[in-house]
């Protein structure tokens, strides 16, 4: 049920954190320990934002553990923020437009998690999205009717309020349909300044998400290691699952709750749906 | 902007018709003479009734002319009705879920053509699908927004009225949004043991489209030709273009009608669309 | 590290086998019990006899359980003998010249397992390929190879004693070049009347194959399983892992055998590679 | 049969030269108007030296003109020196292995052209290669073997003599089967510094190449042409077809001849194939 991760700090080396951890993102596409699926092999997604006009994104429906291009790109594409994703599919087809991270403008969105009974709900959601952007929905997810609420909702004026009310509706819808807790997710959302971490669901169970600690806290808790000393104290990581087992690198983010990474003092804060 | 074929008539391994003839729809994919654009190589799909419960279909995204599986396919399965259909797309992307034929049950539908202005009238179309069949929808293409409207419109009670209708209804709409000569269209259309050929387009220009002669009659003109001595009275064979340059094999469907293909004698008809 | 299936009896629709079975191939792809590695999503082949001329391929690099297009073929092709394959690539590429089954004439060929050392090999084992089925041979795996060694061995005279030298062959060259225990293998091998499944490792621990148990005693075993009971006397399941947890349904095929499945009494017969 | 394009000079963003000319290489594979096929839709790849280490490569099978991840590289990627290749298979597979750029440690090299006889040579080629270099080969084309045949013949020390060498042996092979005529050549090669152009064939009828003309002139002739305007005097842009139809931008590369673009002043030498 899809596994990702976020990086916003120094430039990278993509491959730095895809591949390069014991436990990075593509091993967790064959493998994963703590979702739902084990195997996230219906595809992925990568968006970065560097070189160019607005945030690239670079999607496939392969594998990501035996994609060659992948891993070219990681190994070549240099960026000071990105969004990766593997997905498992929850029924909708394994096709490029359902894969994440989806993309309007300078937003990128990913999403691990289900709007559980889709199928009798996507008519209402759709219909809810703004006519403008009706035509921009290209493939078949509810990650990307999720989206495109959110954007119709204000995503450009108060990013966590547009979230909270396009959650909101979603339930809201839910409970005329006599759908219960449908809402189970996992969001990563950025414009290329801020990324904002979402942890919500509708029965308070979510899945896992964790961010990484403060960059002096984990050098001086590791001092032996190389790769760790070199974290900057901007530098910020957002994960499905932990990308290895040392102790004090992770903290776990609580349930219903959205993190805010940015320049400056991150920020956390409690998320609720509005109706 | 796509080329399709369709055989109704005595069990065929499927390759004889696709690949064998000297233009037929795979060398169509490559350079079609009569479309308007020269590739169609934006995918391609087959249907077939057979063995096994309902219509088959294999679709994908590859080039017709270099896909080995459809190589194998074509050689391997014999129907004795089939629909193929070679994609170039009119701006929607490039995946399985917007290759034809579309299917549904027993139904089997193809199109060659275009609905001007679909991305202002995407919205308004799919709102008049039934409800019970919006979830089925699992592309982006104009395409398979019209089946589903015929699917809406009775299509399993009269099929031409339903096209009709569907047709008529997107008319209406285009107009209403100020879109002109909305509708280009040659349409296939099967339930497994019937097949409808239309040819119809708002501006009265429609796509070429072309159905054999009578079997009698082709087998009197031609009796050097092994093959077509081989045809039998109930074989017809509907094509965007024909297969060959050989005389007094093909007939053009009138602008503005529909063939119907089907046990016994076979019927042609005015087509107009209704509001 | 690969897993397969062959079916050798009355004419079945795939799916029966290949998706409906509590633990069928297909499962196995996403969740092997007894493989080397639990994913085999590297792509699959099936390869069958029926309608055309020769064995049919259809091969996809996709993983087999989200392959929408081995669904529909499954379900709507009839065969009375076919082999298909979930590979988990040992490092060659994820294309569809490496997926098997590989086809030679009338033979189909699969295999599990690996030769040791094969980059190192390579050269040495495609120079004594017959110089006439060099160029046939189209993809970059060690299966491929060993198949055209069996096949320039005298596959078509005597498919046992050629495999034998195959194998022979390999270990052989294997030894002048200092790779120990180089063969891991159980193979799959038909030229569309018999079916004949190798189990052979270089170090004596081959990975697991079985056969279904003589019909006769299946059907007296379980007289209220209704599937069990349309078995025929001539029917045979090979299988890399047992299809369900039945008991008295499978036989484990013993280390360094040949099983013959072919019209009247199957065969078991010891293997060993000659040099 | 392929058409391909290098840049070497000023960083630009890869997509100002593949999509933005009226005629660019994606346009290219769609109708290329002076190669032996008008279609080139049968993958293609790009090869880029920039961040981390050594050159990049993105290969795809689906036709470039419709590749949504190659618009976004070619957006978001800037590289001093970069090649692109679309395919036309003249006869081999279908598949990733097969696209150009081929790589081995810095070198990136494309092939436009063909091998006549191939298939008969392929063996006595492969033979011929380096055995340390032998398991390096991934697919089937000729333009592998070529390129693995001049690095056997010492690439790193003298690339414009391991070429002569390399086409040297092949036309020696050749000859010894009776195949006349072999090699029909257009091809591209860089290291990350220096780029190499070669125009070449047996018989004295090659592939169209182009470069462009000198900077300085191009900025005369057309002043009022901004981008043109943008021209360094380093920048230098080698194509099988003229992005453009503007007079003065494009030189033919003649005959036999192989061009040497590099930091000053770049270099034009007979090419003679050495046995």
């Amino acid at each position: 049920m899809c596994r990702w991760m976020a990086w916003s700090g120094q430039p990278l080396i993509i491959e730095e954190l895809l591949f390069a951890p014991p436990h990075g993102l593509v091993d967790q596409s064959l493998h994963s320990r703590m979702g739902v699926e084990t195997t996230n092999g219906d595809g992925f997604g990568l968006g970065w934002y560097g070189a160019g006009d607005g945030p690239a994104v670079y999607r496939s429906v392969a594998p990501a553990w035996g994609d060659e291009n992948l891993r070219e790109l990681a190994a070549h594409v240099e960026s000071p923020l990105f969004i990766a994703h593997v997905r498992a599919t929850t029924g909708t087809a394994i096709q490029q437009t359902n894969c994440h991270p989806f993309r309007h403008g300078r937003w990128l969105f990913v999403h691990n998690g289900v709007i559980a009974g889709f199928p009798e709900l996507r008519r209402d959601l759709m219909l809810a999205v703004d006519p403008s952007l009706f035509a921009a929905i290209q493939g078949s997810t509810d990650s990307e009717v999720l989206f495109h609420l959110a954007l119709s909702f204000g995503l450009d004026e108060d990013p966590i309020r547009a979230v909270e009310r396009a959650i909101g509706f979603v339930e809201e819808t839910a409970e005329r349909h006599g759908v219960e807790a449908p809402v189970q997710a996992s969001l990563g959302l950025s414009d290329g300044t801020r990324l904002w971490a979402f942890r919500y669901s509708s029965e308070g169970k979510s899945r896992t998400l964790f961010s990484s600690c403060d960059a002096a806290s984990v050098r001086r808790l590791h001092p032996e290691n190389e790769r760790l000393q070199r974290l900057r104290d901007e530098d910020r990581l957002v994960v499905s699952e932990p990308l290895s087992d040392l102790p004090g690198i992770w903290e776990s983010i609580p349930e219903a709750t959205v993190l805010v990474v940015q320049p400056g003092d991150d920020e956390q804060r409690p998320f609720r749906p509005s109706r």
